[in-house]
């Protein structure tokens, strides 16, 4: 016998009893996206390398370790291009945005994307998956501040739907290309005395991207964070003037927020508001996004203002299982079909009846294999069905069955089996289940 | 300006604008998957390539020259894998049924898949892609006929329900490993002496796999395939059972199907039923699957029998668009609010009413970049909202805004406009758009 092949590592299935999580998020991201007027788009798996590279940042921890990358098959004049699996979705976004020249429709463009899988070469450890799973939305087009409240207050009414508690708002303004270089100088000459004492991590990330020195979670680093000057304290007048309006527009929202002057966000492209949503009893992440104003420039697009967010599904599932969130539970069969002796014309009845439930919307099962009819009525019983169609000899000869109300008290024996007629059985059982409910 | 990216040649997005097709066929397939007692499952989208490699066949198209194959970065030994963005899911559903334990359950367990996305790299054509998505149903631990006939009357059930007209069921039976060995071997005789005259193609099938010979595309082939042995006709004893069986069932289902001797299907792993659905006018194939009773086995499980289908969600949108079956249309904007004069309480108030009606449930617009009111009251009529909420100075003051009827005639300017208190806003539009309904 061959090796027993597993799941690669980092990687596993959605198993079936995980699923109803999975399609009540969908429900209710596709529900409030829709509300709030995104509508969908898919992206495919692969893309450019470069899409992503320019995007992220050759200094990103995305760009440096985590993707997928690969040289594809040479092209027919033999050039091997480099392909990736994407690590996360707005550069597709975008890329889609000005491939297809959407700039050319009413703007702001909004869009959003459910169940699209990313891609991250992160070393396994316990809840990180290499294969993960996002809903996001961008809006396109407009620099608006009200845009930047949309963007989070949709995020709020989908944490509020799912009924998920202490979860908070915290944003930022990182300023743009006019106040954010200045503000890099006075950061970068607020660590030059202290560079000695940084981690190694704050060493390299002082000459490549000072800015993610406020992010480091290194112990010996965080008094040194706390009494960086903020960014927040530098922006240029319209920075200022458009964090001051998100703020107002928030308050408008009634999404309630702190300023954290600390978040500065992973991705070189943001710009403006960055924001993050936590557990605030446990400080867990849970979210975020930003502004990223000169995203398109770097695809090679005109000057294109955006905002948005991705949200990790399985982080969230996470958090509504811990929180006691249920799903609604799966449709549970209502008909078991169960034929007595092993006959052929008895069983030949039975996929009959059973194909004729179906057909009438009725979700039906029967025994497969040729069962005994102790192994089936113990099938039937274990299927929770409401009803289980019995198939007899005797009734079969004058065309009919004995239907039996699997909820009825063993007791009740009138209510709990009757005999009906074939052709009748279906009405019967469609007018039955359906006054139940 | 550097170049302007594009999507990979072979792949692409899926625009809003076809979203709806593809919700709606998501919404159909897992009504009837469930109606049918089958339980969604996802996998990963890489695998291990031996788990392709294995299952499909060495010498099959997917594995030779379609495969996504690419060695993984070194692990800690220094050793990389060889993995594979999946050609198909049957492999990966069973590695997954294996790798769980579902064989502990009672049998047989029944699964579906849903937008899983495949690859292949194929030649790009028109019409094919790199990356397509499949829906599919496996069907895993019993060898019951009656199975393989509820398997073809679920995509018989799907297509009805989809409104598909002009589909054909045909089946076969290839036989097992007791009959079919015997039967090549008769098909290699028949061939021997007509191989000069073969493609080259067959001609390295009949070394590799003779079965697929029946499967040639090409003119100068097509008499010999006609007067070849059939397998039908060589099957041993329980396969003829089970074959028989099979149609007896499908009768019952109430399946229109013909027996298409010539269908051997491109998988090494089928055996037994295998069945195919066309547009009977056009011939073109919809779709295909069938028994795979020794893939447990090539994956290193215990012997465990299994049917199902693949269905390529591309292909069937296709077909839905060319006999004109339209998917339920996207929810429209019901409310669209609009701020006269860009006074900034005006704004506020707009991003404020927006919010609330948009938490009411209302799938509510409004305009974004401080544009005219000429701008605004454009963009309300466009968006083909049923109502404007127009928020203006005086009203403002004393907390009202002016409810328009953008769908009332213009000429009937009482109904037209109304002014609402904005304490009442939210239950008057709730009201009065359900009663619409």
């Amino acid at each position: 016998m061959p090796e027993q092949f597993r799941a690669l590592q980092g990687f596993r299935d959605i198993l079936p009893d995980e699923q109803p999580y999975w399609r009540y998020f969908e429900q209710v991201a596709t529900e409030v996206a829709t509300l709030f007027g995104y509508r969908r788009i898919d992206t495919p798996l692969l893309e450019e390398t470069a899409v992503f590279r320019r995007t992220s940042g050759e200094s990103s921890d995305i760009v440096t370790k985590e993707m997928y990358t690969f040289d594809d098959r040479p092209d027919k004049e033999g050039r091997r291009q480099s392909i990736t699996l994407r690590p996360e979705a707005t550069a597709s976004v975008m890329r889609a945005y000005i491939e297809h020249g959407m700039f050319k429709l009413p703007q702001p463009v909004k869009l959003f994307y459910l169940d699209m899988a990313m891609f991250r070469r992160e070393r396994p450890q316990a809840g990180r998956y290499r294969q993960h799973h996002q809903f996001g939305c961008e809006a396109i087009g407009e620099e608006d501040p009200a845009l930047d409240a949309e963007i989070i207050g949709l995020l709020h009414e989908l944490f509020t739907r799912l009924g998920l508690k202490h979860i908070r708002a915290s944003i930022n303004s990182i300023g743009d290309q006019n106040c954010r270089p200045q503000y890099v100088e006075l950061l970068k000459e607020y660590y030059r005395p202290l560079l000695d004492d940084c981690c190694d991590d704050c060493k390299v990330r002082y000459t490549k991207n000072p800015l993610r020195m406020l992010d480091c979670k290194d112990p010996r680093d965080q008094a040194k964070i706390a009494a960086a000057p903020k960014i927040s304290e530098h922006l240029c007048e319209a920075c200022q003037a458009h964090f001051d309006a998100v703020k107002q527009y928030l308050t408008a929202y009634g999404v309630p927020y702190v300023h954290d002057p600390l978040i500065v966000r992973g991705l070189d492209y943001y710009t403006r508001t960055v924001f993050e949503f936590t557990n605030e009893k446990d400080k867990l992440a849970i979210n975020g996004g930003g502004r990223y104003d000169g995203l398109a420039e770097l695809l090679g697009g005109p000057h294109t203002p955006g905002i948005g967010f991705g949200l990790g599904i399985e982080r969230i599932i996470n958090e509504m299982k811990r929180q006691g969130i249920e799903p609604p539970p799966e449709r549970s069969t209502e008909v078991f079909v169960v034929y007595f002796d092993r006959k052929p014309e008895l069983k030949q009845a039975a996929v009959e009846i059973t194909a004729q439930l179906r057909h009438a919307g009725l979700k039906t099962e029967m025994s497969y294999g040729d069962r005994s009819r102790k192994a089936q009525l113990k099938q039937a019983n274990n299927s929770h069905a409401s009803y289980a169609v019995l198939i007899m000899e005797d009734e079969l000869t004058r065309n009919a069955v004995i239907l039996k109300n699997m909820q009825a008290e063993e007791s009740d024996l009138e209510s709990k089996q009757v005999e009906v007629d074939r052709s009748q059985l279906v009405d019967h059982l469609t007018q039955t289940l359906n006054q139940g409910q």
